[in-house]
């Protein structure tokens, strides 16, 4: 009997032990479902014969090494700075480790040891990364195979709602990590156009967008999305003269996010702490300049001359230019504006999510230039069947799948960018309905 | 015979020996010059009978420990970072410290053992902090005693250029340190205004300006300083409406300056790695959006509306518009523009440096609101006897004058608030020239 442990039984995690289990008895395997909250995984793993819920305190090696002990391969969705513990264990123990998050710096060290070992440590086989890899890469490889150039290669992905669920000004709710939302971009982005470096403050990123179409759901916007130069290294790209990966949002909402950039809104290097009863109006005034007559919206219209009607209604909805007292008043300044939103921006029970991803390449070919489309849309069921943790868990739960019955055999450190992970997992992705949408165009002759 | 040791012989400390040494031999005190090289240490005591230069290796605790065993007190000169080193020897061993730099939370740490063993560890006891903290207080205290009520207190510090030496575009040039200069500003600038809490991110600094004038020397413009909220606490005025401590620049240099904060290019949290032979031409590029056809100036003028005929003269004038193959290609693009404003804004022999100071208050008397103004400038001799170096130094050399002395007679943990300090020091700084102008204005009967 092979034995699957995974750790966190989280939001994310659903799709992920369901595939699991589905074949679970069929294959002889147990999926062990170990989480903080013992009720999170038995929610989750729904009395299946071939499932286990436990309970674990992550942080005490002792049970936590049992745990491991028994399994023969080992899922993280735990959150990322957490993986090293996991890792370590899994190395000592020689046991297989998957996660779908970035492979980090302290697993590289440990790199010739996994391999000595024979372990397959797979990392960034979720949705990004992980599907955006494996479907560039597929084109890549089969354009390069060809004997093509590719001359260009931009990427766009984003989590969003699903457009029936559009239905506030912002014309977006939390389908994902609100402080991650919150805190998107910070940081010097980095890129190649045309065989130009570019680098974007985050204070100009909003305003540096790309215009990108969906067939089934329309225009939406990208801004670039931090070291796109260091792709080049992993897609085997050295030499393209365009490389940009981006964050989708829908059309629009770009111009009116950065209201909060542009004042300061965001910051989260450090704490205020507010006197009882400020409020949501006092809040934004405070990073606005001082005037002895002019409101809040004047203000915020002369110091940002793009805002108009349209953003003023939104500030207007979200509450922050109301005289009512904030709810949270010590923390950082993205931290009280996170507190807002989260209640502004909260999913329905009703809502659905959906994930947009696009790239797009130029392909130098015999016959001219070539460009191709590549787009996946997939929306969520509801709250608990979202397309954020369909499109993370799904990938991951292919891959155990596929490696545990001999179908990938590969080991060492690696991220699902080679033929033999992106061939098989993408053909089951299309099989459960994640799949991409491309097409192609010669440009010119 | 009274021994005084000085870590640190750079260029900020030469009125600093100067002053003690004038008057050693008639004290019969020694001074003990300690320098990571000799040779600086020996420039700066000129064979004088009472001085003594000496090697250090400051790292060294051996070495370190038994020069400040001989000694009755010391003073650090060395960059901040060092003095706990220091200061932790000095506790342990019993001696006097003494520091122009601000109080740091490790000292804190040691309030309560330094009172007990009845020792002065006094800093911020140079300009900015120290000249400004005891010219205010002097204000503060007085107005305080008369029964009137502090309404507003705003404080600006600059160190620029001698008038007479404003001969480039910029009407600036490096009179301190360059990084500190490229770097002025990062994070979020905190003050309060008419009861209002306010706050300036970096990148909308340089554009929150007040203009300064200085009856001898002109105009100058302040932007907003770091926290100026903890300042309320220190200078006993908790429920004061308006306080705000900012930095001078010469009139105009702040719009120019902005382009660079716009752009990123004073960004140092990543480093960059440039091809061999990328020009300053492409390095400002690189910040720019791209475009076909458009010219760096074109788009530069396009992003940053505000971008006049004089500021891309300016622009032009460091050599940041010219084909011209970058000195240092690799580091941050702060260090990397810093490297070529070192050029560019490097003291020439026969320039002069200039400290101004103003300290604006409105106070409320039973007579109607009183404005006073506090005005220091101080210019430089030449680049040896910088104005920077003078009023940095005189203060900690004239504290440490008054302290063997026995005219001040504190112990503990301090900073030079109160009359006991300020009075003696600041008529020791009008002998030596350090003297404030102070203009008040009744306002409203």
């Amino acid at each position: 009997m092979q034995k699957i442990l995974i750790f966190g039984a989280g939001k994310s995690s659903i799709y992920l032990i369901e595939y699991l289990l589905k074949s679970a008895l069929e294959k002889h395997r147990e999926i062990i479902v170990a989480d903080l909250q013992l009720e999170n995984a038995v929610q989750k793993v729904k009395n299946h014969p071939a499932g286990k819920a436990v309970e674990v305190a992550i942080e005490e090696k002792e049970g936590r090494r049992k745990l491991i002990a028994q399994a023969n391969l080992v899922i993280s969705m735990l959150p990322a700075f957490m993986h090293p513990l996991i890792a370590k264990d899994c190395l000592d123990l020689g046991k297989h480790f998957f996660t779908a998050s970035y492979e980090s710096d302290e697993l590289r060290k440990w790199k010739s040891e996994i391999e000595s070992k024979q372990l397959l440590f797979l990392n960034e086989c979720g949705l990004d990364p992980g599907i955006d890899h494996m479907s560039a890469m597929q084109i890549i490889d089969s354009e390069k195979k060809k004997g093509h150039e590719i001359l260009a290669f931009k990427s766009f992905t984003g989590g969003v709602l699903a457009p029936e669920s559009e239905n506030n000004p912002w014309k977006y709710k939390f389908t994902w990590n609100p402080r991650n939302v919150v805190l998107a971009g910070q940081g010097m982005s980095r890129f190649i156009r045309n065989g130009k470096y570019k680098y974007v403050p985050y204070h100009m990123l909003f305003r540096r967008l790309e215009k990108i179409h969906f067939e089934e759901v329309g225009e939406f916007e990208g801004y670039p999305n931090r070291d796109s130069l260091a792709y080049r290294a992993v897609y085997g790209l050295e030499n393209i003269p365009t490389l940009l990966r981006g964050t989708l949002r829908r059309a629009g909402f770009c111009r009116s996010w950065d209201v909060f950039v542009q004042l300061g809104m965001t910051d989260d290097t450090f704490e205020m702490n507010l006197p009882e009863g400020f409020t949501y109006r006092e809040f934004i005034n405070a990073f606005l300049p001082y005037h002895e007559s002019s409101q809040v919206e004047e203000k915020i219209r002369e110091l940002l001359p793009w805002v108009d009607n349209e953003i003023i209604g939104k500030l207007e909805w979200l509450g922050i230019l109301a005289n009512q007292p904030m709810a949270k008043l010590k923390g950082s300044p993205a931290s009280l504006l996170q507190n807002l939103l989260e209640k502004k921006w909260a999913l329905q029970p009703e809502d659905k999510d959906m994930i947009v991803m696009q790239h797009i390449f130029e392909v130098k070919t015999p016959k001219g230039i070539k460009s191709i489309t590549s787009s996946l849309v997939s929306e969520g069921e509801d709250q608990e069947y979202t397309a954020m943790a369909k499109t993370v868990g799904l990938p991951l739960a292919i891959t155990v799948d596929l490696f545990l019955d001999g179908l990938i055999q590969a080991t060492g450190l690696k991220i699902p960018i080679s033929p033999e992970f992106y061939e098989p997992i993408l053909q089951k992705l299309k099989e459960e309905g994640i799949v991409f949408n491309e097409i192609s165009e010669l440009k010119k002759a």
